[in-house]
C-alpha cells in the first residue's frame, strides 16, 4: 500500500487551540535543522529565553520552554515542586482543575480539592477557608484561564492568599499567555506555565514555563529525586540554564524552536498590551454577534476570557451536525465541550493571530446560517 | 531591545543527530495548522501508526509517536512497565544504558547493572549470568544503538534470553529505526522506543514507541497508576487509539508530526532494507576514509554502527579546535565524545538523508584540511 504525503485542508482555527498560525511562523519553522548545541542555537535560545520573560512579565532566570505540549508543562511544575506526602490544594473549576489533582496524586501527595461551578471564576473566599483549614498545605495550585469554559481567575488575589498562608503557587496560563494580562513578577506567582498554540499562535508541542527563585529553591532542598527524568529541572537547566558550557540533557525540538522564536519575535512587535487590547476588542465584537444570534454565554460578563467563548448549545440543535457542518461547508473549527460540558457548549477561540474581524465576521456568518438552515 | 528572526546558519549535520533534514520534511511541516482532532488530521495519524509499523516491521496496534523527544521516548518505556519494588536488570556500555538506571531508579525499581566496557556490544553471557542471578527480575533493558559509541547489540539474543528468564524487554533503538534492521515481531520486542531525527532524518522532538500485546498486559495488569500523567499509555491510547472516538489526552504537536508523517512516507518509497544498506555502503565508504586519514574506530569492526562512527582522537590534536574549524569553515557538524569518551572521540554520524556520498567527500576533505594545518 503506498502511502502519499499528506496536505492538510485549509482551516479557520476558532477553537481552544491551536489557533490559526502565522505564515510567518510556518516559514520559520521549515528554515533548515542545525544541531541543538550548535553555537547559533545556543544564541537563539537565550533569545528565546528573554522574549519569554517579556511575554510572562519576569525576571526570572528559569524562564523556558518545555520540550513538549503543555500537559508535560503542567507535570513540569508538579514533579519538581511536589513531593510524596505533601498536601496540595487545588482549586477546580474545569477539566484542567481535575488534570492538577491526578498530576498531584500521582507525586504520592494528597490533594484538597477547592470546587466551583464549572465556568465560574476560582471563589478566593473558599480558597482562604481551605488554607485555614489545612495549615499543613505546601502548595496551592489553580487554573487561571480554565480553557473547558472560559472563566478567568484573579491569579494575583489567589496568590496572595496562598502566600499569606506560607503556600507556594502553581498557574496554569496555557490559555492566557499573549492574550489577557499576566504579570508573573508583579503578582509574585511562584510557578507557571502555558502552551504555544493558544494565544501565541505557535503551533502546538511546546510549554513555556517560568519559576522564581522561591520555587526553585524549593527544587533544590528536595529530599527525594525529581520522578520525571525528562522533566527534571535540576537537569534540564544544565541545558537551558545561563551558563556558558551547556551539557546535553536531551535533543531539543529544533525546529519547533524556530516557531516559537518567530511567534514570540512577532509578540514584541506587536507589543504585549497592544496584544490583550486586541484580544479583548476582538472579543467585544464577537460578544455583540454571537448575542444577536440568541446564543448565551456560560460565563459571568466579568469572569470572561476574551479569547475563548463558551456559549450555551440552543436546545433542540444537533452539536456534532452543526460543527461537521462548520468544517465542511465553512471549513471554520470551533471547540466542543469538554468533561461535564460535552454536548452542552460550544467553545469559540480568538486567540493569537485568529483573533481578528475577518475570523469573526466568518464565524458569525457561519454560525448563522448553520443554525437557520 | 528588540529581537529579530532567527535564520540559521546552513549546517551539514553529521554529528549524532540531528541528521540533516530533506526540504520535503522541512516543507511538509510548514504547512498549515488543523485541529488535532480534524477529521483530516485523525486519519494522518492513522497513517503515521501504519508507517511507524513498516519501519518497526511489527503489527502492534500500540505502535506510535510519543509527543516529545527520545528521552521521553524512554521514559514512556519505564514509566509504564516497572512498578514500585521490581527489579530491572540494566545493560549499560555507554551514556544511555546510564540514563535506563536513572529511569529504573525514579520508579522506586531496583536497577541491577549487567556492565560491557564503552565501545563494545552488550555481552550476552553476562546478561544471561545476572538473569540467573537474580530469578526476581522482571524487566530486562538494553541499547540497541548505543548513540554514545556507536556499538551496536544483537537484540534478537539478548531479547531470546530475557525471555527465557521469564523477563519483559525495554529496546533502545534511537539511533538504529530506518538505519539498521530492527524486526519488533521477528525478535519479539515487547517494548521499543526510538527518536525521529536520527535515520529518519526528521526534525527532533517526536519518540516512535511500539508495545506488544504482553507488555501492554503488564501495563493493563499494573497494581499502581502510572507516575506520569502525560505519559501514561492507559490515557495517550484514548487519543492514539484505533477506536472511532478519539478522547482528547493533549494537545498533540500538529506540525512536527506532519514532518514525520513525510519522513515516514520518503522511507516507505525507498524501502527500509534499502535504507538500512545505503547506510551500510555510506559507512563503508566512510571508514576507508577514515583510516586512510590514520583515525582509529573505538568499536570492534563487527560491532559497528553503519550510522555512527566514534573514531579515537589523535594524540596531540585539539579537540574543541578541530570541531570549531570545522564548524566555522565548512560548516560542518561533527559529534564530540559524550560522558567518559569527551574529549577522546569524536563521533561522525551517517544518519537519514545525511547518509549520502556528498557528505562523506566534505568530511573527509574538511578533516584532512582541518587535521593538516
Amino acid at each position: 500500500m503506498k502511502t502519499d504525503s499528506f496536505h492538510p485542508p485549509l482551516r479557520t482555527l476558532m477553537g481552544p487551540g491551536p489557533s490559526d498560525v502565522h505564515p510567518r511562523i510556518l516559514e520559520a519553522m521549515s528554515r533548515p535543522t542545525i544541531g541543538h548545541l550548535d553555537p547559533a542555537f545556543v544564541e537563539m535560545m537565550e533569545e528565546v529565553k528573554g522574549l519569554l520573560q517579556y511575554a510572562f512579565q519576569t525576571d526570572n532566570p528559569l524562564t523556558m520552554p518545555v520540550s513538549a505540549p503543555g500537559s508535560a508543562g503542567m507535570e513540569t511544575c508538579f514533579v519538581n515542586l511536589v513531593e510524596p506526602g505533601e498536601k496540595v490544594i487545588v482549586c477546580q473549576n474545569g477539566v484542567f482543575g481535575g488534570r492538577m489533582k491526578e498530576n498531584v496524586e500521582r507525586c504520592g501527595a494528597t490533594p484538597v480539592m477547592v470546587l466551583d461551578e464549572w465556568g465560574k471564576a476560582v471563589d478566593p473566599a473558599k480558597l482562604e477557608q481551605a488554607l485555614e483549614e489545612h495549615p499543613d498545605a505546601s502548595v496551592v495550585a489553580f487554573v487561571h484561564a480554565e480553557t473547558s469554559t472560559g472563566a478567568q481567575s484573579d491569579a494575583e488575589t489567589l496568590t496572595e492568599l496562598a502566600h499569606r498562608h506560607g503556600c507556594l503557587v502553581i498557574v496554569d496560563a496555557v490559555t492566557s499567555l499573549g492574550g489577557s494580562e499576566i504579570q508573573v513578577d508583579g503578582w509574585d506567582i511562584d510557578a507557571i506555565y502555558s502552551g504555544t498554540q493558544k494565544c501565541l499562535s505557535c503551533t502546538p508541542g511546546l510549554s513555556p514555563i517560568s519559576f522564581n527563585e522561591r520555587a526553585l529553591e524549593k527544587v533544590r532542598q528536595r529530599k527525594t529525586k525529581v520522578q520525571s527524568w525528562f522533566l527534571d529541572l535540576n537537569l534540564v537547566m544544565g541545558y537551558w540554564g545561563g551558563n556558558a558550557k551547556r551539557s546535553y540533557h536531551h535533543t531539543a525540538p529544533v525546529n519547533a524552536l524556530y516557531g516559537l522564536h518567530e511567534a514570540l519575535v512577532m509578540l514584541k512587535e506587536e507589543g504585549l498590551e497592544n496584544a490583550w487590547k486586541r484580544h479583548y476588542d476582538n472579543h467585544r465584537k464577537l460578544r455583540a454577534g454571537l448575542e444577536r444570534l440568541g446564543l448565551r454565554f456560560i460565563v459571568p460578563e466579568d469572569q470572561r476570557l476574551p479569547q475563548l467563548n463558551a456559549v450555551t448549545i440552543p436546545d433542540g440543535v444537533d452539536d456534532a451536525e452543526v460543527r461537521a457542518r462548520l468544517l465542511d461547508e465553512y471549513h471554520l473549527e470551533i471547540g466542543a465541550g469538554l468533561g461535564d460540558l460535552a454536548g452542552k457548549v460550544w467553545r469559540i477561540g480568538l486567540m493569537g493571530h485568529s483573533s481578528n474581524p475577518g475570523n469573526i465576521a466568518l464565524c458569525l456568518a457561519a454560525l448563522e446560517d448553520v443554525l437557520n438552515s
